[in-house]
């Protein structure tokens, strides 16, 4: 049933930091937004509370009642099963939580949910830098490395709706230490905690100075990727040979999506991405473009940067919720 | 259509030193087989008119004659376009040749066909170690590291038809020197080729002595799976390292198919495994479960030895012909 755009959706991003709410019509055109923001390790009650009173505020903005609303997307950092369980969100203490059914019976509309790197790929697939694709792999570059695969509009998360962690596939046996505790896990060197940890390395065991030092009291692991930007065009040396090294390891992570995949399309996001992408593209296209197989098939994937910004995953989620309930 | 046993199809295994044929049911019985060598870097024709003769004489093993045979299906060692054309195999020296067409007017019948790998992880998922498992994927432990992807029923080899290249995904950047020129492959560590140069190491450069020098006459490269299988039986110190390496390997690959698709099913194979695997199976495990990520998504994997032998790629072929087919 094609309505045009007299249909509203409301997709929920839940972050580790913050919760934002965008009232989407099926375009992906944004009539109304709200965010709030909370210090992580929430409870669940209190962040579905936090949540109705974003996604009030942000009809108050698009001038739309609770009634003009089709349908709620809800993108988590959680795996989430078939039932709309939300298995574990380790960043908000979360386990095995009735996400969709919570929100479902909280604001009464049918209620739908995805990871979050899982919704922001398939925002980007929808609205964004991945439309027509057949395959679209998301990477999303910020404090981790989160990730997300789209396959003729479907989501792929694996068998146990846990899989498209890219950012633990291991490309460097033996090699760094990750926040998981594995190591070698791409993450370990193409997220923001790869940059500090090279980071910290350089200033405590090579006695190299950087102008990060000041611009993160020391603390390099709270790094924002507006200070990397700051540091990375003015050519700080130990910034540039961080932030250069993060985006060869994220080229192999393409690489690696690349030769497994084969995608249309890989969408490269995230919050160091959004801060310093156009600077990095080229460097990661090279390294991708050295590592991976066969040498014919990289020119079939067009690696591109993400263009729903910090939109992604709440419109994504607004996206799947269309999908998924025939809208 | 369902018909029983009554129905007969043909899969042909083109490998890179060998054609071999099947005659099977629906049911993945094998009612005659036929076998012909050859030197590898053969042209087209020769290898049709070798395929010919070798189904023919299948057929004559099976009391079968041409007419009784519902349709054909080919694994060959290269990408398959949808039209049917091999898009490039090293190890024969093809580029572009019309497969299915030449083969569909050649012999008559519906004619299928797919890469070798996706081949024989279509046939172990069908009649083999894969059975009933929404998502199957294949490891091959051989010359090199092959690999292929099933999900609900179908072969994903991505968008161009060239992924599921699990071999070349890098797991040691900047590491040993893969077959393919690049370096930190899965396949200069978990292969036949890579337990060849960790003992060429061994022996030329740390001057230890193996019982593999004599097996393979000093050519490592050259090194059979049966010994390896008797020098690591016998404990050779040389081998044991050797091949305990490559199975640690392995078990990264296993992780990272996990992480990344999280499948029901890992199918492991290729004549390394077919020599050595209920040797190497736990170790493969147990790396893979340290690698594996999230934690509890490890366990919702089964690994398995393949069931299908060398018979994997043949009886893949036939299946995806009737799968393809809908016979």
């Amino acid at each position: 049933m094609e309505s045009g755009n007299s249909q509203f959706f409301v997709g929920i991003d839940i972050g580790g930091t913050k919760i934002q709410v965008v009232i989407a019509d099926r375009h992906g055109a944004i009539h109304g937004e709200a965010r709030k923001k909370h210090k992580g390790a929430v409870d669940f009650e209190w962040v579905v509370g936090r949540s109705v009173a974003a996604v009030d505020a942000a009809l108050d903005k698009a001038k739309l009642g609770r009634k003009e609303i089709s349908a709620l997307g809800i993108g988590a950092p959680s795996p989430i099963l078939p039932d709309g369980t939300a298995v574990h969100a380790p960043n908000l203490g979360w386990q095995n939580v009735p996400l969709v059914a919570t929100f479902a019976q909280e604001l009464g509309w049918p209620t739908y949910a995805a990871n979050d790197c899982d919704a922001g790929t398939f925002g980007e697939h929808r609205f964004g830098a991945g439309q027509a694709a057949q395959t679209v792999v998301g990477l999303f570059m910020g404090t981790g490395i989160g990730g997300g695969l789209v396959r003729n509009g479907e989501i792929l998360a694996g068998d146990n709706y846990q899989g498209a962690e890219f950012g633990h596939t291991k490309v460097q046996v033996g090699g760094q230490r990750c926040g998981c505790g594995a190591r070698g896990c791409l993450e370990a060197y193409a997220s923001k905690l790869g940059i500090a940890s090279f980071v910290a390395h350089q200033v405590n065991c090579e006695g190299r100075e950087t102008m990060l030092t000041e611009l993160c009291d020391g603390d390099y692991r709270s790094l924002r990727s507006s200070a990397l930007a700051k540091a990375y065009r003015a050519t700080d040396a130990v910034a540039v040979a961080a932030i250069d090294q993060a985006a060869d390891y994220l080229g192999i992570g393409v690489a690696n999506a690349i030769t497994l995949l084969a995608p249309s399309v890989i969408v490269l996001g995230g919050g160091v991405i959004e801060a310093l992408g156009s600077l990095l593209l080229n460097r990661v296209v090279s390294a991708a473009e050295q590592a991976s197989w066969p040498p014919g098939s990289f020119a079939d994937t067009s690696i591109r940067l993400a263009k729903l910004g910090d939109h992604a995953v709440a419109l994504g989620a607004a996206a799947w919720a269309i999908q998924r309930g025939q809208f």
